[in-house]
């Protein structure tokens, strides 16, 4: 392989059909911003929409904004819209609460529709969170076993006692993808149901629910998405199984009418009843306008450059930063999702260095450096100087000092 | 009595010492508003704060923000203001989630600090939420009893078997409110812990939970709170119960390092095990900028002018729109909250004239008109011009248009 030179990524940005994307979000000057897979970046529409918000729809509308801007639609509208992202039908797709509430949700939802099957099959490596959820959801329901299984022994794992299979599609430290149409196969081979998590998919590569027949989904409407901090996240029912999910969180806005004020619960049609309660207009309302911005792009481009970004950064780091023991811990482009991990004893270290030199990625524990590519407002260019500052800070050995080993509580 | 003019009214605003909180709201023109026990009006601190999480914490600082902005801490920050109002001890209280899904959270824990009980008792008049949520919940654990009684009958309710009383403290309906320390003896009594969901008391009158004895309650942050529209809701845990609480939504913001990764949950010490997934940054930021509004005035200052209110408004429709079948159905000042309604069988009609004319309250099926007041920001003059108004639409009949009968998805 010939080296490559700054100029060849330059030309890679001057061919690039994204890069006008890039103008569309608010980003600070001297900073390389390669975590966007744990908080994307500001689209400069989502700061003004978020402002029209605050002003106009509460500071003025007031509670009249309910019907008269359509905070009551707005779940239903921007789960559409994320449908078409992640290949799911219109009404498959509802923004609400947290990841992590809706993956309760669905787990419980998922044992009551396959009564008699007591386990949850997931992996080791999955997401904490995921896990804690179905352990808390095992503990309040008793009798339930979350069995886990390392992706080559998952067929194994699925017996005729699994109610669902829970995968986050692309890992969250090595950006490991799972072939989601195989392994959904196989779970529906053994009559268990299909859950993913696609936190660190959604938004960064083309999906196919529908294809795959995914039963259940949930993501994080602020990673790729950039919905902006804590933003709401999303969950997907297949609609042929909407009918027959009965709420755990049976809250008011999941009602069949929430304004009668009925004394019992009964849940609205179709996905709305995976509402619980009062959703969290600001964000959810930031969230439609980002979705409205990645909808302009097309997701076969995107994941074409966050390819391209990624191999060409795992290529420059072997060029230029071989012999300091840094591991990569990603595999090829093919299952690979938007980011690439290297492994370092220093990683902590080397981490705080980078981002005190402006190059922004991130930490997980022990020893993994993590670089993610968002193909809207990440350059080519970025990816060379990016790893110009690491070639820099590994022979200088500029990380081995105090500060940079001192944990914050948040890395 | 004697009658009441609008010199009356302009007199009470010159000696009210919260009159200078007004002018801290953005309110809209042409407006009296009556509704903040629905959605608080905008606190204009609260669209700066807004802004400035967008554009320099998210849009700036990106990542870094959950250390160097403190993010991390925030709801917890938040939970300790709101504890001051509530008058709940430092560390007992949490921003999290919605008030559904924090009262899924506390009736799961709750049946689990009884074991052996197995029912949840309330009244039919709870806002319908707090019910479907305990259905719900029910539901997915079976062998749960909801056990309905009417205030009269709760001594009669609460047996050996029930292991928690939820009850909202204001009456959403009329604003009756209960009488927290007697009702909290009560369950105590029987061995029962006692839930309270503060929607529409917290910030709109003191309270005492510490002295009450009080073990969980939820509350909401965009009604007297002023957080905005789906602002993040709150959770108590009396102190002595929170080593024993095993969070059903065992999120990874409630584990004791949610920064190690570890595969197991372990809940975090204290209240912020109770948290979930990731905070909805945006609007608990503001919520947090409300709450030091609200912390400067003094609470006994609001409950004061929120009863005399209260007692203005009732006053002037009775004596000014006497004849018309408005019934009065909010107990007198002493065991009511801060809002006053009115049955009329054209209720739904009338409520639309009102706001067709700036007068803004709300309706609740089948036929009650609510008017809140919210002593920061509503002036005297305002309940005067507003029953002038209802008059005026009383003595036309002016609300009998097809206009003010056609419903709207939401009142």
């Amino acid at each position: 392989m010939t080296s490559l030179a700054r100029e060849d990524l330059a030309a890679l940005d001057a061919a690039d059909p994204l890069a006008p994307f890039r103008e569309r979000f608010a980003l600070p000057g001297g900073v390389i911003y390669l975590d966007g897979n744990s908080l994307g970046a500001l689209p400069k529409a989502v700061a003004g929409r978020i402002a029209e918000v605050v002003e106009a729809e509460w500071g003025r509308d007031l509670i009249k904004s309910w019907n008269l801007n359509d905070w009551f639609t707005l779940p239903g509208r921007a789960g559409d819209k994320i449908a078409k992202l992640i290949g799911a039908r219109p009404g498959e797709v509802v923004v609400a609460d947290s990841t992590s509430v809706n993956l309760f949700k669905l787990l419980a939802a998922a044992l009551k529709l396959r009564p008699g099957r007591t386990v949850i099959v997931s992996e080791p490596e999955n997401f904490p969170t995921d896990l804690y959820v179905a352990q808390g959801l095992g503990d309040l329901l008793g009798g339930i076993e979350l069995r886990l299984a390392e992706p080559e022994g998952l067929s194994q794992a699925i017996g005729e006692d699994v109610a669902v299979l829970m995968l986050t599609h692309v890992n969250y430290r090595t950006g490991r993808m799972h072939d989601m149409a195989g392994v959904t196969k196989q779970a529906h081979a053994a009559g268990a149901l299909m859950l993913w998590d696609l936190a660190h998919s959604a938004g960064a590569l083309p999906l196919d629910l529908a294809g795959a027949g995914v039963d259940l989904a949930v993501g994080c409407g602020y990673k790729y998405l950039n919905g902006g901090p804590g933003a709401p996240a999303f969950l997907h029912v297949a609609t042929r199984l909407q009918d027959d999910v009965r709420p755990p969180l049976s809250g008011w806005m999941g009602h069949a009418a929430p304004f009668e004020f009925d004394t019992d619960y009964r849940p609205a049609e179709g996905i709305a009843r995976n509402l619980c309660g009062t959703p969290g207009i600001l964000s959810m309302a930031g969230l439609d306008t980002a979705l409205d911005l990645m909808l302009e792009a097309d997701m076969a481009a995107i994941r074409a450059k966050s390819v391209a970004l990624g191999d060409a950064f795992a290529a420059l780091v072997a060029q230029e930063c071989a012999g300091h023991g840094l591991a990569l811990a990603s595999p090829p482009a093919a299952t690979r999702g938007s980011q690439v991990s290297f492994r370092h004893t220093d990683g902590y270290a080397i981490m705080q260095a980078l981002i005190d030199r402006g190059v922004i990625g991130d930490f997980r524990a022990p020893d993994l450096m993590r670089f993610g590519f968002a193909p809207l407002y990440n350059r080519f260019v970025d990816v060379y100087d990016a790893v110009a500052v690491l070639k820099d800070i590994m022979e200088s050995r500029a990380w081995d000092a105090p500060a940079f080993h001192a944990r914050a509580a948040v890395t």
